[in-house]
């Protein structure tokens, strides 16, 4: 059985064909620039190297097309035909309080989605682009929705709902939702096959840490809170994004700025977090070395990040009751042993502690990095949202 | 030796005048409503009666003025003579940068307090027009202040600095200041003095919970961390404020709701916390009366309230690498038995057990209410700014 993943951004589509049998990768690429100067097409080869095919892409279903063509194409391509493709599983952002799980995008459910627009005005909205441009060139091809948002969704009143007059709730769904929901999923399912145990009873931390960041608190196997709110500002201070900060901060730079909402958005999601305080980069890698040359505010910029990630678990662990795994996805969790060595410094008291030998070798791989002696397991597992949207999509097809 | 404590608020000024041989509080009462119609002088008599004085307070110097005759009247006076008044020691709520401890106020310390002001626009002026005040009319007599921002300058740069572009700290100096500090502060030292340990190498958790809600996490008897942030609005659910909420939601309800800066501010440290979840009322007395009575917005404010305290007990322990002692202080953490048995539950990872009997029983006074078997001690102090005021008033006459 093979299946297309794709994610629809508002001027890119990312794309993979797996074939579930094996579930390997048999096709990947993304597009990028769709409705601007210069758009193409990126594609990774099966030998692993790249090759750019540049086309005049004006809008998302000419997108698509070039996608399905260069899955056929008797150079490049991976299949003969594209009836050889049994379903389309999308990324979808924001599925609200309405998509506590996947789903079959029938035209009753896509009405639903559209109905959540307002709270990811950007995603949303490029999401369905996706779904309808598939739709018209595929017209029967079955078409499955994974939500961002879906697997917090089985968070208590208490810990979504933010302390703000009730019916701002009502009216508008102002609530904490979370997201990077498949990554958390993805990977707090994959720690207990790894480690041969049941979800049932585990406290999971799921610690998803690259550009974008949030953190989960997991009790058996279901999400009951996570850092990313309403939005994906809040929570960890990311490569760009401010994460937390105190509201009446928001207001005050405002005033003090002049700055309406959409100026004070793009300040605190695009010129902020480590970007904002170190002046270096958005990214950890180019980070990491500023702070070996001793720049003095990437080193803040380090230390702020990785504090804010510590006190989190800490907080996440008062929640769970205690805390059984501690688990490191994403691309800096994956691949920094620095951060993670950091993080976990100095919580013996909570029954963590790391191999720091261990911990030092491991890279993109699944580990366990606690010490032989640490009370919670300390593991690394890289995500796979991909992945999880195809097994998602073959599981709705096998209904 | 006598010291006259004053709290100085825009409309509003409380004093204490205390004995200090004894320590004990020998005239206490509050002016209300200067400069508006109706305006008062509640005293307590020393039988614990309350009397009301009526009189016109157009300002702040009638107001200290009436303070002090109410203080040598002969029928309510507490003194026969206002040179028995030794000096007098103010709280003044944001010394920014500036003022890490107590300092005489000279003219010099006044215009750097001043220079606060954009800080805290409502209250370092009020704080400011009570000194005045009182030099004109006790020209000679030494005024010390007392800064609720004081106690956290302590906290290293990565807990206090937003994840925001590095020179709206320098420009404006945005980062948490913490308030609340005179009460964590007095409640870290005394119960150090009520177990007899000493500071050097405790991990305190101050838990201040009444109307208004702060938490510091606090090393060596030096804070390290703590809710509030730039502004009182951080942290904590409190009785009209939100507290922590996703920076996102701040712009999107403004926009949503057609709300400017300063319609949002009021929103959110006014109309939101317990009052705006339960819909009830900001007192949590009438709250724990709605939730006997079964009001479900009510029961889930409470839950949101004591969910929200216990996970920063988390983050803190996390952030102090463990945790000797968690103190609660506030109208709220002295009195209530229900909010600190909830905050406590299921913390037993993390060495805190409370005794639930003990605990029932605690109500304003000193005391343990951890079991004997909890290897964190969980205390109740009740605070006194006042006295710590009062008490750094006489250090510093004394030098």
């Amino acid at each position: 059985m093979k299946i297309l993943v794709l994610n629809c951004g508002s001027s890119s589509i990312k794309y993979k064909l797996f074939d579930m049998t094996t579930k390997e990768v048999i096709a990947q690429g993304g597009i990028e620039k769709i409705g601007l100067k210069g758009s193409f097409l990126k594609l990774t080869l099966p030998n692993g190297e790249k090759k750019i095919l540049e086309k005049d892409i004006p809008e998302h279903t000419v997108g698509v097309e070039f996608i399905l063509n260069t899955l056929i194409n008797p150079e490049y391509g991976a299949i003969k035909s594209l009836d050889e493709i049994n379903a389309v599983g999308h990324r979808m952002v924001h599925g609200g309080e309405r998509f506590s799980e996947s789903v079959l995008l029938t035209k009753e459910v896509l009405d639903a989605f559209a109905a959540c627009n307002d709270l990811a005005p950007l995603h949303n909205p490029a999401n369905l682009k996706g779904v309808n441009a598939v739709a018209a060139i595929l017209p029967n091809i079955p078409q499955i929705g994974v939500f961002d948002t879906a697997f917090h969704q089985t968070m208590p009143d208490y810990a979504y709902m933010y302390a703000i007059p009730y019916e701002l709730y009502e009216k508008y769904g102002v609530r904490r939702y979370g997201f990077h929901g498949t990554s958390h999923r993805y990977v707090s399912q994959r720690v207990c096959e790894f480690l041969g145990v049941k979800p049932d009873g585990l406290k999971i931390i799921t610690c998803h840490i690259g550009n974008g960041g949030s953190i989960a608190a997991i009790k058996d196997g279901k999400c009951i809170d996570t850092t990313m709110g309403l939005t994906p500002l809040e929570g960890l201070m990311m490569g760009t994004r401010s994460g937390d900060i105190d509201a009446g901060a928001v207001t005050f730079i405002m005033d003090k700025e002049g700055l309406n909402t959409t100026g004070v958005s793009n300040l605190l999601n695009k010129k902020s977090g480590v970007l904002g305080i170190s002046g270096v980069s958005s990214d950890m890698r180019e980070l990491d070395a500023a702070c070996k040359a001793g720049n003095p505010k990437a080193l803040l910029a380090e230390k702020m990040y990785y504090y804010r990630i510590k006190k989190y678990i800490g907080a996440y662990a008062a929640a769970l009751g205690g805390v059984d795994i501690v688990l490191f996805t994403g691309g800096v969790g994956e691949n920094q042993c620095s951060c993670r060595e950091a993080v976990c410094e100095n919580l013996q008291f909570m029954g963590i502690e790391i191999d720091k030998a261990v911990n030092a070798k491991v890279r993109g791989e699944e580990a366990v990095i606690s010490s032989s002696n640490s009370k919670v397991k300390v593991v690394v597992i890289p995500t796979d949202e991909e992945l999880l949207i195809a097994s998602d999509t073959v599981a709705i097809l096998d209904r």
